[in-house]
């Protein structure tokens, strides 16, 4: 993946990480988002910007939140879109990986949405191939570009929702957002982190010591375990999914206790400002990550982020397989 | 589900029970219904009723039959279609199941049919949404109610192609309906029952002891265990599906007995009139339920029962999701 | 399979197996085959063909490959998608099998693909079923009659672009196919050399003598073991996908022993005319059937198999299903 062909290949053609579109792709992404997000909210919510395109779904974990998300925007599109649920053990050999890739490529698939428990598996594919574009619908402990790109767009939204207009240049420039919880173990973090900062944004990563990565070279953050230290004068706090199997690595005490030292309780909550956006990837574990309480308050925008989600991915796949003059009325 | 703004829900937005729409409500359905059917009949099948709505397959069941009859209806409408077909094992939780139905409410989904093993399901979720219609596509042993508006209308359709008109509203004032095998355990016979009662038939159930429900209180029914007592004068036999495992169960001697004792064998079939309808929900278990050569009668109609499906959940949809003015020629 | 009632409806309404076609019908398939491959160039590759039809993917054993081959044709056509994947152990009684097409044919359904791990389970549901066309998308060591079609098209259509025309009238006429490997449990070279043979081609077997077919009674075929011996002057070498579990069935020896005595090393391939097509149904095991190197030689047209697929299947279901006077532009 350090291979600057396929770096390049990612820039114009792909997207495999958050970071390889730069602050100006991220920018021109959250724009498009903001047409899409006009055309969700029609009555006949579809464009024909992509007809007779066909996107596929290679989805070697299960996610019904994430495919179903991108399968709504390529409906959105009116592209085709065509289905591959493959548990990670049938398809599991890189031989067998590579000829169901390249026969995508052959019949003339435009685009890939993949899915992979391993890290690293999408860029693999975009070397492989050579006309689809491959998007990194989430790989193992790496990347889930499209959750930051969407987390970016919630963030921008909502701000200017409550009359807070962001720097067109630079749109989260001095935010100040924590990112709470099982960093080790998330490509959201590893994404979001990039995208944050990329943006303008002062990032702090809290989490339990055993639940950081082993190395933090090179990420241009803040880092603490004492999320009470941390919470005043936030702009954004972003909690992340707890993985209950961390508990059976003993990598933490219990639930509890979790909740208790990192988790958004309502005392927390109240600390924050009435305009400090309360965010999770989904699914919540409620009464874990935030109380249940926490989750409905107005400045929680969960739910955003998730009709948002559709809108940027309409956006990401406009960018990469749309012709660039077809987004016209549908 | 015993709670009014959940059931007012119901009879406005959603489809959990036949018995929420009343008797002018499946009016209703079986009038659109007839429309639908003509619609099927034509060259291409298809109307722009709900263009640029998504209906998603909820599946926690495999039914081919249902979700292929879904599914066909919604596409013959012009909506979208996203299916998943999760075994129950991997998304059991509640507060998975939760998050799921949250997500689809949050992408902006119209409606989400549910087939479900547990019984209520399909109401859970309709309390946690606010937005997509929600349609019962049989939960547990509790209710099909689809299944029970496409047995009416099948009724219906049939009696008048055979020159029997129904009187329009009460369209089966009078008839006299035998429901036959594991009223138990069946949710057609609890959404059929209610259903024929609400159009003003007179109901037997005819099973062996051992697979009628605990309690009758509030059945408006005639129950027995002899069908040769009730096979005279019949207007409807109605053959519920004998699922195998109920003789494991100890619940049944034997096939063999079964059939002997409440199958349509062809001397029964003999001695009902030529108008009077042989239905069965499918699949059936040919030699067990009815004999084969029965299936084959003129007035068994189960394979009716297949195609009215369609059209029925046509109906449906597009009174649940469609916005009143855009049934139109395609 | 040999009742004269099928094989009737076979020609005019199935497409169980390649021969039933006849030179003729195969003619005619290829002479489709090109306007479908124009269809396929454009950017939007979608004709109003199959607008309104159904087709329904039913699949007894998983394909990414073929499934997606198909659906793409059918979408390009217009028509809707239905997509069944079932395990063979959850369907894989007769009379569950039976219903379920039964359903299809009820609910007016256009055609089925059946891909089923059983030989003869296609012609057994076309037996069942009286209205569908059902399309053979590969049944147990019996057919495959779209590859066979696939591969009759790549190889007029590759020499053609090489400028080797062919007779209109017997398209393979005198060439030379040898079709190397497990000849005894591939349903591709039963359908190829059906096809080949029928156009004309002189087809030799090459293969280990414990991959042979017990009985080689009635192919007009030479036979040998010698690849060495074979591969002088040939026009198509065919090679066939090995199946690792044949060495733990002890047939084989090692791979390494396959490779070395029926794999198309370089130095065969270097004996190959410039314009001998070098062929294979994928996937490919590189290193085994052929090496690496040799797949990416000009006259090898994997990939043109992979892509002349869909155009080849989009005439199928055009010339099963289509009325025959919509083929305009999209």
């Amino acid at each position: 993946m350090s291979d600057a062909r396929v770096a390049n290949q990612v820039s114009g053609r792909h997207l495999l990480s958050v970071g390889d579109l730069g602050a100006d792709g991220i920018g021109e992404i959250l724009r498009l988002t903001d047409r899409f997000v006009e055309v969700s909210a029609r009555a006949i919510p579809r464009v024909p910007a992509l007809r007779g395109k066909t996107v596929v779904s290679l989805f070697f974990e299960d996610s019904i939140r994430t495919r179903l998300s991108f399968e709504t925007a390529a409906r959105r599109l009116s592209a085709d879109v065509l289905t591959f649920s493959a548990s990670s053990s049938s398809v599991n050999k890189g031989e067998s990986l590579r000829d169901t890739v390249e026969t995508l490529q052959a019949m003339g698939i435009d685009a890939v949405v993949v899915r992979h428990p391993s890290s690293g598996a999408p860029a693999q594919i975009a070397r492989w191939l050579d006309g689809p574009a491959v998007i990194n619908g989430g790989d193992g402990w790496h990347e889930h570009p499209t959750q930051a790109l969407l987390d970016c767009y919630t963030i921008v939204a909502e701000r200017r929702a409550r009359g807070l207009t962001p720097d067109p240049g630079a749109p989260l420039a001095g935010l100040r957002i924590a990112v709470v919880g099982d960093i080790r173990h998330s490509r959201v973090a590893r994404s979001d982190v990039t995208a944050f900062t990329l943006l303008g944004a002062d990032v702090t990563l809290v989490a339990p010591p055993t639940l950081l990565p082993p190395s933090m070279a090179g990420w241009p953050v803040t880092v603490t375990s004492d999320l009470d230290a941390a919470i005043d004068g936030l702009d954004v706090v972003y909690l992340l999914r707890l993985q209950r199997e961390r508990m059976t690595e003993a990598l933490l005490p219990s639930l509890r206790e979790y909740a208790t030292q990192w988790g958004l309780t309502p005392a927390r909550a109240d600390r924050l400002g009435k305009d400090t956006l309360i965010m999770h990837p989904g699914p919540v574990n409620k009464g874990v990550e935030l109380a249940a309480e926490v989750a409905d308050r107005p400045n929680a925008v969960i739910t955003h982020q998730v009709s948002n989600g559709v809108a940027t991915r309409m956006a990401v796949l406009y960018r990469l397989v749309g012709s660039g003059v077809e987004l016209v009325a549908g």
